[in-house]
């Protein structure tokens, strides 16, 4: 985690791209298949949040569209801070096992700007229901302080519309 | 829409993925962006569903994260279906200002078996607070025949672990 919150805050300071960055890992050995990072501005693709880019590389270095094939180890998503709906439901589809998350209350929105749109309240029980667990509030504090230098740079929030 | 449920009947006839298509189309005036097809398995990726399909590619033609920017018409994206809980949070930051689909009933899910993710039954409010029109019920019969030409295949219905 401490690795993924870095890459989260050397992606605004190099400013390629949102406070955002995901890996993902073998769960059991703990070795790392791929990082990602926010890339929605620098690649004109609202689509490429950190978990995306994270999964998606990892499946073409792996050759499988499924984490969770038969004779792969289990995988597991490593982000600083909640996926948001769109990246809960890429997390659902990849097939990783399991999800670890710096935080997963109002912070990011609040301190950002951010919409993570409509996330249900029982979000870890419907990821249960697909076998998926969650490991949550991992280093909070680093994470967050990456949101408030993201804040104070006065960098864009895209898409934020929320009525406009 | 006629074009995408046709798009969405021979990508799985010609066997180049899922029974999905999807297109990006100017509201106004009916212009064709970009048209989008599922392509999880050929790709390897499992976020590669029609919406981030036609999504991004418009994106990358129009060269900007955001369909709904200053100065673009506007724009909507036709789907042969109810987007999954990934999709709908895809048009979320897509910039689109309007979704027009076959269906949104269960059909999709008890004749195919794909799992379409925790989507709360208001999700059409939650567009609408984010400026997000809805049209539902466009030649819904025609998307449901395909939908059970796929379930005849005996296709791979990828990922619809469901707790397993």
């Amino acid at each position: 985690m401490a690795a993924v919150i870095e890459f989260s805050r050397q992606n605004i300071r190099q400013e390629t791209g949102g406070p955002f960055a995901a890996g993902i890992f073998e769960k059991e050995s703990g070795r790392l298949v791929m990082l990602g990072v926010n890339r929605v501005m620098p690649l004109n693709c609202s689509s490429a949040h950190a978990e995306v880019m994270a999964i998606s590389l990892a499946q073409q270095k792996l050759e499988n569209f499924d984490l969770g094939a038969p004779g792969m180890p289990e995988h597991e998503l490593v982000v600083n801070w909640r996926p948001c709906i769109m990246c809960l439901g890429a997390l659902m589809w990849s097939g990783a096992r399991h999800l670890t998350i710096a935080g997963s209350g109002p912070e990011l929105e609040e301190i950002t700007g951010f919409d993570e749109g409509f996330v249900p309240d029982d979000w870890q029980a419907q990821l249960a229901l697909r076998s998926i667990s969650v490991t949550d509030n991992m280093l909070t504090e680093k994470a967050v302080e990456v949101f408030y230098e993201f804040a104070k740079s006065g960098s864009h929030v895209y898409n934020a519309r929320q009525g406009s």
